[in-house]
Order: structure tokens, then C-alpha cells, then sequence
């Protein structure tokens, strides 16, 4: 009754828009708030990263901002020079999405991450497929993009993606590498999308990670 | 002892970088990652509005991930045909940095509003200050266009960042507008930068407005 009262019904937890009050009962504009309030949900997938402070884990939309911001910053480092930033912007935002559906894959879990690929396709279906048709193929096709780390904007969206990550592993101290007995030659083949979207970001991960071992946050 | 071991020293809750362990000892990538680690902190500043579950208040860097993402949604009903969206984005991303030192002000909290200028600014001229000075003058800029709300994309800006407040108000049921005894004609005030930068979706902001009124969301 009170979901009847509010106009709005809640299905799977999300919020149906009541296409009466949309102006000239517009489908495209009920579908893309709808969207957005949808993508609402994405506040509630947490990572293991956790913040600086160390107070609690990060959740998916945080990362989302953190490394659409550290684009904008480290830009200059890219590999490829001139690099659409606005459009790795854009896939940055979108990245992580599909977690709304098919959660949050912590990358040393192997067994987890065998049907990750199939889970997170079809969250991609489903949630892009909320949108008017011209923006789900257009916001789909970005999120594609960046699965397919080929060119040289998703190289470097995945360059940020890891290195935020990164930064937060080491200035935590290492919390969540010793929690789960993460190792040096993990973390190395896991940072290689830095050293292929921004070298000179690589070079500086390559010295904190021997930091790291030395200081006791990394295995060895 | 335990920051020393770290190699970083904690500042005003922040985290420095360890100069040595730079690449080149490059002041420029320091700053930048610095400043990186330092907005970090905005995720601990939470606004009055809640997530649309209303499990809890939405922090500021949760906020801005959602109206950069709708700023790409809405596009289309921007009141300047051709913004750049992508300078519309980097504000949005950036917008709320400031409440790193000068907090959230309630948007109805007259008292509070008076000095946020001020505090702002100088917040502004503090995190800005932790980059290199073109970034920091670039980014700088970005935080007065939008302030100043004279452009098309930061009147557009603007659109956005009041249009997402008013949907999580109105979904879930006017909670924090009836916590504070919050009325109709402040809200219709609130609302002019979506007339101005977004005229359609205004029309459906209004539309809303009156259903909230009649719903007991919001009073007359």
C-alpha cells in the first residue's frame, strides 16, 4: 500500500516511474530516469578495496568517480597520445554497472571469476536494456569497449581501473593483500593493463610494489 | 611509527607520497597522485539526501558519480543545443571536492549558507593547490565555471545536479523534505537552474512538485 501511495512500484528493489506524470507521456524520458534510478543500486556493491582511512570497504560507484577523476589527472601518461578522454570518461562511469546484477568479482578469486563473463553479459543486457534503444546500443557499446581492452581509450580506462586499486592496496598498508596471502607475481600480472595503458604509471607501481614486499604488505 | 613504516605521514587525515619512490623524483606525478589520494576524503561527507532504498545518506562522491552519468543520459534536453559534454562531466566530477574541508551545506539551511562561499573558496584554493599549476589552474577553473552558472554546459551542470536531489526526494517519498518541514514554493526555488538548463525536464520536475504536494510528500 505504501509503494501504491508513493506511485511508484518496486521491482527486484528498483523504482518504476509512474508514465502518467511524464510530460506527453514520453516512453524515452520514463525509460532513461528510470535507468537512473536503477543505477541507484550500484551504491550498495562493495569492493574489497577499502578506503584511505581504512575505516570500511569502497563500494563500486566510489571506484567509479575515483578513476573517472584520476583520467582526467594522469591523462598525459596515456600510451596512446591523444586519447579521447571523454569517452574513457564515459566508460568509466558505466564500467562497473553490470556489479548491480552480478556483484562484485574480487579479481584473485579464480573460481568466482570462471562464469563472471557470462553473469556480467547478462546484467548488461538487462540493465542497458532499460534505455531507449539508441543510448542501450550506444552506452552498450561502451561498455563492450572497455571488456575488449583493445583500443587505445579502453587500454587506458583499464590503466586507471587498476592503478586507483593499486594505490589503495599500498597506502592501506597492504590490509587486503595480507588478508587474502596475496603475492608479488599476482599483483605484477595484475597491474599489467597499467604498464600497457600508461608506462610511466607502470615504472611507479613496479618501485611501490617492491616497496611493498620489503615493508612486509606483499607477500614475496 | 606505524606511518613512518608506511613510508607516508598522515596529514590532516591525509596521505603523502613518498618522494624517493617517484620515478625521476617528478614533483608533478607526486602532486598528482597526491591530490588523488586526498579527494579520497569526499567520500566521507555525507549529504542530506538518502539513497533511494533510504537504507541510508548519500555521500558527496556518490552523488557526483550519478549526475555525471546523467548528464550523459539527458543530453538531449540540455537548453544549449551542443554543449561539450565532456567539460559538463569534469565539472560535475570535480564540483563537490570542496566539501572535503568546507562540509555539505543543506541546501534550505539559511545559516550555514551564509559563510559557504567563503569556506569553499578557500577549500578550492587548498585542494586545487595540491596539483601541478596547470592542472591546478585548469581544474581550478572548472569549479568557478560551474560556481559562476553562466555557460551553457554549467547551467546545464547545474540542471543535473539539482534534477538527481529532486528524484530522491520524490522517490522515496519526500522523507528528508518532511524531516526538515520543507515546502513548495522552496522547492520551486531550488529548482530554477533545471528550468534554466534543462526546460523539458523542468516541465516534469513540476509535474512531480504537484504530485508530492497531493501525496503529502512535500507541504503546500
Amino acid at each position: 500500500m505504501e509503494n501504491e501511495a508513493a506511485g511508484t512500484s518496486e521491482r527486484r528493489g528498483g523504482v518504476r516511474v509512474d508514465p502518467r506524470l511524464v510530460p506527453g507521456r514520453s516512453d524515452r524520458l520514463r525509460r532513461q530516469v528510470e535507468f537512473l534510478l536503477e543505477i541507484d543500486r550500484l551504491k550498495h556493491t562493495f569492493r574489497q578495496t577499502i578506503l584511505l582511512d581504512r575505516s570500511r570497504r569502497e563500494n563500486s560507484v566510489e571506484h567509479s568517480w575515483h578513476i573517472a577523476v584520476s583520467a582526467a589527472l594522469f591523462c598525459e601518461y596515456a600510451s596512446t597520445s591523444g586519447v579521447d578522454l571523454g569517452r574513457v570518461i564515459h566508460m568509466l562511469l558505466l564500467h562497473d554497472v553490470v556489479e548491480i546484477d552480478a556483484g562484485d568479482t574480487y579479481c584473485y578469486d579464480e573460481q568466482a571469476g570462471a562464469d563472471q563473463r557470462e553473469r556480467e553479459q547478462k546484467a548488461a543486457e538487462r540493465l542497458f536494456g532499460l534505455l531507449p534503444h539508441d543510448q542501450a546500443r550506444d552506452f552498450r557499446s561502451l561498455w563492450d569497449e572497455f571488456e575488449e581492452a583493445e583500443t587505445p581509450e579502453a587500454r587506458y580506462a583499464h590503466a586507471m581501473d587498476r592503478f586507483q586499486a593499486f594505490l589503495h592496496n599500498y597506502f592501506t598498508r597492504g590490509k587486503v593483500w595480507r588478508r587474502h596471502g596475496i603475492r608479488r607475481p599476482q599483483v605484477i600480472d595484475r597491474m599489467q593493463p597499467v604498464e600497457r595503458g600508461a608506462p610511466l604509471l607502470w615504472e611507479y607501481v613496479g618501485r611501490l610494489i617492491d616497496d611493498a614486499v620489503q615493508k612486509g604488505y606483499l607477500a614475496p
